[in-house]
């Protein structure tokens, strides 16, 4: 199956594809400079929180490698110029700063041990690539536990895109569908738009188009009728934010979508890495919500649809653990009491990108 | 209260607000000419069903008024061929078709007793402006009616535009709110844009603005998500057609609505004339879907924002009558078992299109 990549580590260097040109225009950029990726962060080329911790590391590794250094002195003093370029592009994104705190880990680790200029460059550029493999790996692992709740036939829902163009692996909720449908289940996505950014819209039906998932593009209302009409199999989304109880914060939409699965009988999973897990905050109610500006909702590729009158853009929403049939993640599947079941899966993790800004994990 | 009235007669014409081109222009027509009136109804210059109504009575009097003949028989056998020309703009219209036969039995009535030309001009005339009166009327009642269940203060949300723009009159679920408002009551509108075709961002907000009611915008998967953290302290819809037992086809995402109100607790009203009664049918399963041109999904004003994929556009949806606390009409308030309550309703109504058309009214 087509799997399309946001990101990929080149010889000729980091190559993007940019998200903001689709569905209209497929184009890639080559990056050469890490100022570059870091602009391309920051203006959202690449977008959804795995792929961007891939593009730091990307970045970091591509400063490292193509830098004037002719010493391992000179290169250790402008290293953290080069991360602190690329941790100024997004401000709330954990996997960020989660991969530019492994790239510098591994880098002072390098360094202490006197490698040559050569090898620090090259050992860079392995981590960074092995931070795209792990992403990818908990992409597949997601997509094997949660394949069998897909049913044999049918239709199935999504929300938003957590798909392979948000985690540069084959997606969380849209990896859960091509494994499904690789291991032969005949599926047929129903994908609502998601406004206001149309995510649903312009990227999720674009990349189960490319991979040849057959799919329905729905507007956001209409979700119930489906539900009511149609026999949908199954709704798998994905998270932004899974809190100690279940509680998940994902995509504006997404509980409203659970609220009518239960209504309608419908299965609701969650599809999502244990980096998504903060066990710190007990509830969904102590999320906040991001509001965004106004003119997402009033303009749409520059053109006024609304007039100027009050607006509400809050980007996500809570789905209470009540509502939620089962957390599918790398290392297993949570059920209710979510509580027990999300902390034993956490503690058996070792790629989680909290527990390692935690200091949790062995150095690398 | 400041209300946009989308036709209204004049001695110039008939004066139509162009409502394809707001929020963003405000455009009134002057149409001399009864083919422009039928050419504006069939390009939606104006829309909704009993303003549709109200176009096509005011057009047909316009082509009596403004008519070349010299003689009554004269103007009878030109007669026809005005009427056709309306009913030939909107096949599905059930409003225009009978203001047609209104205008027509009128007419009859008005040749049959030999009137003179100016007489019969006048007094079609009055004719369709008597229709736009008594939309006016069924609005008001409604308003009345309905404020009562409107909160004293607080959040109210619609869905779609049930309003001046779309009765000619007050609204009906506007209606009721433009009433509860007069009468004191601090209410403020949560708007759903309604996709695909924005009549909530395009109409309502702009509508509501204009007459300086509250309001906030909000996309159609925002519903749940304010219902859970916000106090909405009702809904009141529209509706298209109202089946026997109470089932309520309306605007498409109605359904989800009311699916969402029920599960927050919130009052969920149909706020409708007993023209959109049909008693013909028992349930709302008997009534079919219109399905929609998928390029009102896929583009928005001619840009495109989303890949060829396969899109489903049902331009409605059937709200079960279990949903609905209460229908509210001109004549008063139905509550379940709508059975019952409807047809009490339906039968003490005397300016129902549907009864019109059944022959159940006395000739005017």
């Amino acid at each position: 199956m087509n799997v399309a990549q946001p990101i990929e580590w080149t010889s000729q260097g980091v190559v993007m594809l940019d998200q903001r040109r689709l569905p209209g225009e497929v184009v890639h950029h080559i990056y050469t400079d890490y100022r570059d990726v870091a602009a391309a962060i920051r203006d959202m080329v690449v977008r959804g929180a795995p792929a961007i911790g891939v593009a730091a590391a990307m970045g970091v590794a591509l400063g490292v490698e193509r830098s004037s250094a002719a010493t391992l002195d000179d290169l250790r003093a402008k290293f953290p110029s080069i991360c602190q370029t690329i941790a100024e592009t997004r401000p709330t994104a954990v996997d960020l700063f989660w991969a530019i705190e492994r790239m510098k880990r591994r880098f002072d680790q390098l360094a202490t041990a006197n490698a040559s200029l050569d090898a620090v460059r090259s050992a860079m550029v392995e981590e960074a690539r092995a931070v795209h493999a792990e992403k990818r790996a908990t992409d597949e692992a997601i997509g094997r536990f949660g394949a069998e709740f897909m049913p044999a036939a049918g239709k199935v829902m999504t929300q938003c895109n957590a798909g392979a163009l948000a985690t540069a692996g084959i997606g969380t909720a849209l990896g859960v569908i091509r494994v499904a449908v690789e291991q032969g289940h005949k599926l047929h996505v129903l994908v609502p738009e998601t406004r206001p950014y149309l995510q649903g819209a312009r990227l999720t039906a674009w990349e189960l188009h490319e991979g040849g998932v057959p799919l329905t593009l729905i507007t956001d209302n209409m979700v119930g009728h489906f539900m009511k009409t149609g026999t949908v199999g199954a709704v798998v989304v994905g998270a932004d934010r899974i809190a100690a109880n279940g509680d998940t914060a994902n995509k504006i939409g997404t509980y409203q979508i659970a609220v009518l699965a239960r209504e309608h009988g419908v299965p609701f999973y969650v599809a999502a890495p244990i980096s998504t897990f903060d066990l710190t905050i007990s509830s969904g109610e102590q999320i906040p919500i991001e509001e965004r500006p106004a003119d997402e909702v009033t303009h749409l590729r520059g053109v006024r649809i609304a007039p100027e009158v009050a607006v509400a853009n809050p980007a996500f929403d809570v789905t209470p653990a009540r509502l939620i049939t089962a957390i599918i993640c790398e290392r297993g599947v949570a059920r209710a009491p979510y509580t027990e079941s999300l902390r034993r899966l956490a503690e058996s993790a070792s790629h989680s990108p909290r527990a390692g800004t935690a200091g949790q994990r062995s150095a690398m």
